[in-house]
Formats: C-alpha cells, sequence, structure tokens
C-alpha cells in the first residue's frame, strides 16, 4: 500500500495531494513547503499554503514518524502535582520542549510499580525520549529506563545507568549552607525534617546539613531527624509529634517548602511560638508560599529554568548521539532566598 | 513500500514479524495478541508475550494510526498552574484520559494568540480531540477550535460552537450561595473581587453574587467591584487600593483562593486587621492552601473528579459519533466548603 493510499483512508483528512492539486505543484512541493529546513521558492511556498488554507489541510507527521523512526514526541512522566514546584517545573519544560519542536506525551504515574506499562504505553507511539522527574530512585526502575534504548532525563535523581542522564539541583551543597546560617542564627537545638525514605534528593539535603552542624561545632550525634512525606499535614504532625517527646528546637530545616508550612503553622497555632522569635525555619523549592506573608519563609530556590536548559542541552546531546547511550550529570546551584523566616528582617 | 518495510527502516525498533518468526506464529498473531479485544487462544498469546519480551519488543500504534487516522491521542491544552487548582486538575484528567486507553499530547498556552500554531502543531499528529481549561472566552477561539473539526471539551468556559461541548462548574449558583452566607454573617459592606476581564466563570460568579445580595435586600448598586488577575499579589494589592478608597469592606467574595489568601495576609499585616473577626472572606476552588491554618479559607470546591468524569463522558459520546458534531453543556454543582474564614467555628 502506497503512503498516498494510506493517507487517503484517514478519516476527515485533507491530503498532501489536495493541497498540490488546487495548488497546481507537486506533491513534494507541498511537502517541503511544510518544512522549515526544505528548499522552496518563496512564490511556490504562497501558492502551497494559500491552497493548504482554503482546504483546511494541516500537515501530517505521522508517515514521517512510521519512515524514520523518529515521533518528535517526548514522554514525559510526572507524578506529585500537588507540589507547586513539580507544576512549575512541567510548566517550563514543556514550553521549552516545544521551542525545540518537540512534543509532549504526558505520562502521570502514582508510583515506580505502574511506571513499567507507562513505559510500554509511551514506547508503542515511539517516542524520541523520556524526561521524568519521578523521585524514585531504584535498581529496578535504573533497569527498567536502560532497557527503552532511548535517552532519559531525570532531575533530582540518583538513577545510574547506560542512556540516563541527571540534572540534579546541589541538594548536599544546600544543606551545608542551611547548616551554616542556622550557626550564624546561634541555632543550638536544630531539627532535620526528611521527605519520603526513597527521595534521594531530600537524603542528600540532610546529610549536607549534619556535614554543616558538624563543621559548626555542633554535636549531629544528638541531630533530631524527623520523618516527614513532604506534604503540609506531614510538617504539622511533625511539630505536634516533638514537642510530645519533650524535644525543643530553636531551628528547623524542613526538606520542602510545603512541610516547611505546616511547620510555621503548627508551632503558632499549637505551641503558640513564633517564627523566627522562638524558631528558626528554613524549607526548600522557593515555592510560590514561600513568598506569600502569612510564611514568609526562607528556602533555597532550584532555578528550574536552569534545570530545564540544562536537561534539554542533554536531551539534545543524546538524541544527536543516536544509538550511542549517555550518561551525563549536571549540577545546578540553589540559591538561598532569605526571608522573615530566619530572621533576616523584611 | 510495504509496513513491514517501512517498520524495518525504523531506528532501533524490533518489528512484529521478528516476534512471530521466535514465536512460530503468524504476524497477525503477533498483532492480535497485543490488541485487548482481539480473538486469541490463551497458548499462542503466551508464545507471543515470551518471545517479545525475549526481544525487547513494544508494539507500533503508528501503522495503526496511519490506517484508522485514530490516534488515540488527546491534546490538552493548558495555562496557568501556578493555581494548584489546575495543576490538580491535569493530574485527575490524565489519570482519567489514560484509564480510558487515551494518551495525554500536552501543549502549553501562554494566551489565545498562541493557540492557533499549538493546534496546528496537535493536529499534525492526528489527535483525536481536544480537552482544554483555558479561560479564553472569544470567539476567534471558539471558531479556531471548531474548524478543527474534532471534538472539544472545554472546562469553565462559555465557548460555543459545533464540535465544542463544556463542563462547567455552577459558578452562577456558587455566587447566590456566597451571598446567602454572607447575609446570615450580617455583613452590611460586601466587596467583589473579579478575576480576569475575560474570564467567563469569574463573571458568573459575581453576576450570581450580586443576584444573591438583591434577593438579601442589599443595595447592589453601592457594590464594590474590584479588580484582580486570579494571583495572590493582585488580591493583596486590591486590599490595599480599598482602603486608600477609604472603603472599609467587612465582607470579601473572591473569585479564585489564591486571591483571597492575599486579602486575608493584607488585612492582618497592613491593616492590623483579623479574618473573621473584621471581615468575613470566601474563595473559589478549594486549592490545598484554603485548608492551611493560616488562611481557614471558605471555598467552593468544584469537584474536580466529577467535571473530569463528565469530560470523559462527553469525550465518549463525541468520538462515538465520528464525523457528527457534538455540542454538550453539563453543569457540575460547587459545594461550599465552610472554614473559619466565615466565622463557622473550627
Amino acid at each position: 500500500m502506497s503512503l498516498d493510499k494510506q493517507e487517503k483512508t484517514a478519516v476527515r483528512a485533507v491530503t498532501s495531494t489536495d493541497v498540490a492539486r488546487i495548488a497546481g505543484v507537486s506533491q513534494s512541493a507541498v511537502s517541503r513547503a511544510f518544512s522549515p529546513d526544505a528548499s522552496i521558492s518563496a512564490r511556490t511556498k504562497q501558492k502551497v499554503l494559500a491552497a493548504a488554507a482554503s482546504l483546511g489541510y494541516r500537515p501530517n507527521r505521522i508517515p514521517a514518524i512510521m519512515l524514520s523512526g523518529r515521533s518528535y514526541m517526548v514522554g514525559v512522566v510526572i507524578g506529585g502535582l500537588e507540589n507547586p514546584f513539580y507544576a512549575t517545573a512541567l510548566e517550563r519544560l514543556a514550553i521549552a520542549l516545544r521551542e525545540s519542536g518537540l512534543q509532549v506525551l504526558l505520562m502521570h504515574v502514582d508510583d515506580a510499580l505502574t511506571l513499567d506499562s507507562a513505559l510500554d504505553q509511551l514506547l508503542s507511539y515511539r517516542i524520541d525520549a523520556v524526561v521524568t522527574s519521578l523521585a524514585i530512585g531504584s535498581k529496578s526502575v535504573a533497569r527498567a529506563l536502560s532497557q527503552l534504548r532511548i535517552p532519559v532525563v531525570c532531575f533530582n535523581s540518583s538513577l545510574v545507568g547506560p542512556w540516563i542522564s541527571t540534572v540534579n539541583s546541589d541538594n548536599h551543597g544546600a544543606g551545608l549552607v542551611a547548616a551554616r546560617l542556622m550557626a550564624r542564627r546561634g541555632v543550638t537545638c536544630p531539627v532535620w525534617l526528611a521527605g519520603p525514605v526513597r527521595n534521594t534528593a531530600s537524603r542528600a539535603r540532610g546529610e549536607g546539613f549534619c556535614h554543616g552542624l558538624r563543621e559548626a561545632g555542633m554535636p549531629v550525634a544528638d541531630l533530631t531527624r524527623l520523618q516527614g512525606d513532604d506534604t503540609y499535614d506531614s510538617g504539622y504532625d511533625a511539630v505536634i509529634g516533638l514537642w510530645k517527646r519533650n524535644i525543643r528546637p530553636d531551628g528547623i530545616f524542613s526538606s520542602n517548602d510545603m512541610m516547611a508550612c505546616g511547620v510555621i503553622d503548627a508551632l503558632r497555632e499549637r505551641m503558640g511560638l513564633l517564627c523566627p522569635r522562638d524558631v528558626v525555619i528554613m524549607g526548600y523549592d522557593n515555592i510560590p508560599q514561600a513568598a506569600w506573608r502569612s510564611y514568609d519563609l526562607t528556602s533555597f530556590d532550584q532555578h528550574t529554568e536552569q534545570m530545564v536548559a540544562r536537561a534539554m542541552q542533554l536531551l539534545d546531546e543524546a538524541l544527536g548521539a543516536k544509538d550511542t547511550p549517555l550518561s551525563r550529570t549536571h549540577v545546578v546551584d540553589a540559591q538561598l532566598i532569605e526571608r522573615g523566616s530566619t530572621a533576616c528582617g523584611d
């Protein structure tokens, strides 16, 4: 069956043959008129575009995908959009991919268990690459991603394997900075509020924090570590748990801003304590709510626009390398954004 | 060129012919093994799946898209993910589409101007339908969408045209309920804080609010109408503007929760006023932050899960109607969620 014949069997679609007939040009001229880099005279292109507009014709990428094996679609695997940080990152990524002439085939995944079938579905559309911000660090996930044999770019991930590149925020470095700031503010009883155990970015923040406290001469062996799950409620509940255990911190570094907001509210509402007067609080992500006046939260900005730009570079290199698997890592500095919660004044 | 030959030219992909050879079955059996509803013996299917797994074969949807003109991809056009409401709605929609065997081809659009080129790109992938939550109500957008000649489902939109169906929150009805609650709380100087002018859902909320105030015997002619842009900052600034004009409201209904949070913070921080003691505040969307203890904001829940379910129904009907354009509207009740900001107690 010829390409032509196949196009005609498609429902609703006006074909390039129709446009060629009306414009009085060859079918190849129609195809060149819609290819950004193809050679075609301005006059012929104009005739084609006019004919296309009159017929409501829109170029069909499907035959080209079939012939080249490249779809110009990138599978974007997401989860946890309730965190404004991920929503903003997705928006920026969608814009950057589109500017590079790539489309986003979006897949929502709850956990590592549903990732496999999600990837199968994406692959049946012959996606060129995968980009994901899922905080899944297991070896089986790395294996599943490597087996796709297409470029994979992960954000804030410790996944390692052929085909897998990562763009990470300098999580460890930010932890160091947080500890030094607490030391400067005279904190003597710091607490670390961790995100989910499987989240390796959170772990790196906590390790950096310990490292920095040790440097500042604080007794890290006594450091209280709280377990949160990245939600506001888990931050709120963690504070109540602390007080039940009779621990009275004067500084809390939270692995993300959502939990830090919960911490601030619990301190004020349940303990009658104010931040920063009684407790110095820091978060991570610099979500919009960190700047809301009820929180005025010191945080770390991951510079998602830079992280997305690095991811686009990695994608470009990996797609250019064709069948050769690349594995690169970029680290982007996280910027300390000081606000009232660490007593920097207004 | 045969389908077979084309498949072989695709980069990296193992073909169904390879699987058929290893499994010792026909190519058609391989195809049936990967079609959910196809007739095939359990034994044959097992042989095919084992061979496919050993080769790393994944079915290729592209030839089927070319032949049938159906891609099982839905173009989802989004904007404004900084509002947690839209982020949650997108997540729910992505899950629902996937459960229906449809994929999300995501397109981020800043405004009506970029919508046209976005739609062209989506159409070149032969998407089956479009779903959008863009608050764009212009006639030119309605025309552009109708001309696609594929089903379009809009959320909270006043767009009208062939092929266009809408799922709306009962915005007018919620406005009525807000006015009645203010009347019960003894509000005598209410203020309406509107979203962007082009946002027809916001307009309907404001009209319902006026309607309800009139019913309650309040002088609607004097109603102060503030113009916001759906952001926290615009709510914060609106309050400062009010005080400059020497208007002292005792009730503010905000077209969304983000602005209402800004209102609460400005009242407390700049005017030293507390909510609900001095001013009763209501929002719309019931975003997670409405429940955060610093805001404790009474709001309207749009029940996105119901709205998404209705959208899926409309999509199903419209896709079933093939080339016949459907135009339907579903309205979903918005539920009042009373919290502290309207003095309902804890």
